[in-house]
């Protein structure tokens, strides 16, 4: 059967925490069995859920009406209407995408390094599943499929935790994904809904060290900031995209200007979209560049230097330099060299993507060592950064974090290792 | 000059967090200065503060016969002391440690893996430092000295929080430490001690996140469980060391004999000691790996079929499986086959180290598969959990935690990764 395993009243009567600890302990068991799948069988598994996901297109759909009427008679906008809106198309996507999963690599058995120690034992470091992931998301019910894909596909358990808007569309594609796990033979815990939409659960999600191994938030700003601020399990996530274009002396003014473009306008709201543009004082197309911007419909906020540029350019307040606009909105400043540059971005990136435009290759390389962001660029556009351009084949997150995993994280980033050592009977002097 | 930046009287009147921040700052500057260092620019500084330790004897020698006799009249126990202890042959192998950490390979700047898109853009994953690195630790003052080679090397900053027991002599080996850092020109900021034995400053370091990268704790099970369990920055440890050996039915019985008397016996209080034994039913050679413990001193406590193979054994309370003794003491358990070892050890372990003793390879890579420990051994003896027996040269600690680092962590575990792109300025579609 593939109903979720607690009944609303159940969970009515348990508190947040035992839910927690009950919903996890079942995902660990089933993560056991997942643990022990050889590439072929979690290959097998992930067309059988896209083959149900396609068999429930009816139910799907009809729950995704009921989500759809309630967030219209709520008042949601049309933008978050059109986040939460399933037609056949966007759900074949899905189950395509469940597919594309099925054909990455398997990243679980892979030796990482081996070696022989001169007493004759045989050390290697082999990739294993983390073990239970908590996914907590708001609105876009392709993401119910989405990382229940890339955990299974990893050996991994998941313990999704969805928008209260689209309960009913979580439902029925969490139902359908695991009813294909369970027509061949694996457990429907591996991929579990949390069956209430209590928000202390998430709470008790945050704090189910031992229970859960990571949690992956995914959504806008503030979702981020509470997790990251309450969670004692690790956090594999980013909360800001302030990413920098710097033009350098060096540029080619073509190229600078195509890049810019995209880097800003190609698509405003994604994390990798150009917050702010440094324009070195020594290159000599800076008017042509903010000139096109502008006239590509965005507002630009400058320094004093800048807006000595174009009339049109608006003050930059100190606040402009830490904000992440996710609009069509781009903070500008003049930089005295190369130096200024980098030293800019030190104290104002997010640390997510940050990228040079030259023809000087000491320059870029000089850019590459000394920006310490998850991502670098030399000659292209911020908006690339995404697990799918990097041919990762899909993504559960970028994180800024140090630990673990940065930037676009997909199957590997899902993955942690042992040390395995082959020994004849030694014993340590 | 070598002096600790801050004051005694500065410190007073500041508040621990803003104590930690500026510390913490300081850090941060002088870790930007270390990444841009090559391999042998670190190698050097090394030397040179291995050099400074040894022209610092003196002055080492007498802040620790402080710190002895203050110990002693506070009534630290002999074991205490002895561990608080320097001399010169001690000393000596303190900045022997420190060369040879110089002698490892560096870490940062290795490319894990590079890649190139159908659009042109070459990608690459790079290693480099984590940044700041907190260590949190008891005692030993060697520590001060080990810890601060192992981050140098890979390019972390360090700030150190010793116990307050072993305060002169750390600030005298840091002084000397930092001295040797400051003769080839590098700021001695990259390796603080935190000047004050205020217990709410580890509160502050624990609590730092954004200026503290990952904190180690380095001592006790009371302090690295206070560290797990208020630390809201990365934390690189392990709690317990509960490490079993199963004996398998087919297990070579001289070998299991070697090999588990070793594991016990061999120094009792490391955490890579067994604490529980696994005895299978149809292993023919019990008696006599029960009994050459009990020869060599151990104290046996057994469930009732362990205990009808000697008088001797102690009859084990349900928490005995869940003890890390670190003492001459062992719970030995009856297991029904293969699958009741590993269940039990999936129960019971703390995912340190495990060990199977087979003839039979079936059985061996059987549980390297299925055990989840960050380390698991075939005949061999767990006492070999060490990053100086796995060929590490060194480690920072042995993590049970699942993300980043598993087990004997050294300078790999002290790196990250960033991505690096270079284009020839591609737009994304």
């Amino acid at each position: 059967m593939n109903v979720q395993t607690a009944s609303p009243g159940h969970a009515d009567a348990e508190s947040p925490e035992a839910l927690v600890e009950r919903l996890a302990r079942d995902g660990r068991a089933a993560q056991r069995v997942l643990a022990r799948l050889t590439d072929e069988q979690k290959a097998a598994a992930l067309r059988a859920a896209a083959a149900a996901l396609r068999d429930s297109e009816a139910p799907i759909l009809e729950a995704n009406a009921l989500d759809l009427a309630a967030g219209e008679a709520k008042g949601l906008t049309s933008a978050m209407l059109d986040r939460l809106r399933l037609d056949p198309a966007r759900l074949a996507g899905i189950a395509d995408a469940v597919e594309q999963v099925a054909s990455l690599p398997d990243p679980v058995g892979q030796v990482i390094d081996t070696g022989e120690r001169p007493n004759g034992l045989r050390l290697s470091r082999v990739r294993i599943p983390i073990g239970l992931i908590g996914i907590i998301y708001e609105s876009r019910p392709n993401v119910t499929a989405d990382a229940a894909a890339l955990c299974l596909r990893s050996g991994n358990a998941a313990l999704l935790r969805g928008g209260s808007e689209a309960l009913n569309s979580n439902r029925a594609i969490r139902s359908a994904f695991a009813s294909g796990l369970e027509s061949v033979g694996l457990p429907a815990a591996a991929i579990q809904l949390v069956p209430t939409q209590d928000r202390a659960v998430v709470g008790a999600m945050l704090t189910a060290a031992g229970l859960i191994d990571m949690i992956v938030p995914r959504g806008g700003k503030s979702l981020v900031a509470r997790v990251q601020a309450d969670a004692r399990v690790p956090v594999l996530a980013h909360l800001d995209g302030i990413c920098h274009t710097y033009v350098h002396s060096a540029a080619d003014p073509e190229m600078a200007k195509t890049v810019v473009l995209n880097a800003k306008m190609r698509r405003t709201g994604i994390c990798g979209a150009m917050e702010t543009l440094l324009l070195d004082t020594q290159f000599p197309a800076s008017r042509d560049v903010v000139t096109s911007l502008i006239e590509a419909g965005c507002e630009l906020r400058g320094d004093a230097r800048a807006r000595a540029l174009d009339s049109r350019i608006l003050p930059a307040s100190d606040e402009d330099w830490d904000t992440e606009y996710l609009d069509a909105v781009l903070s500008v400043a003049i930089v005295d060299g190369f130096e200024a540059a980098v030293e800019h971005i030190a104290e104002h990136s997010s640390h997510h993507t940050d990228a040079i435009i030259t023809a000087d290759d000491a320059a870029a390389e000089r850019f590459l060592a000394e920006v310490d962001s998850a991502i670098v660029m030399v000659n292209a556009s911020s908006q690339f950064a995404d697990g799918g351009e990097f041919g990762l084949g899909a993504e559960i997150g970028i994180a800024t974090g140090r630990l673990h995993a940065r930037g676009p994280v997909a199957l590997e980033g899902l993955t942690t290792y042992k040390w395995l050592v082959r020994g004849t009977g030694q014993a340590r002097p």
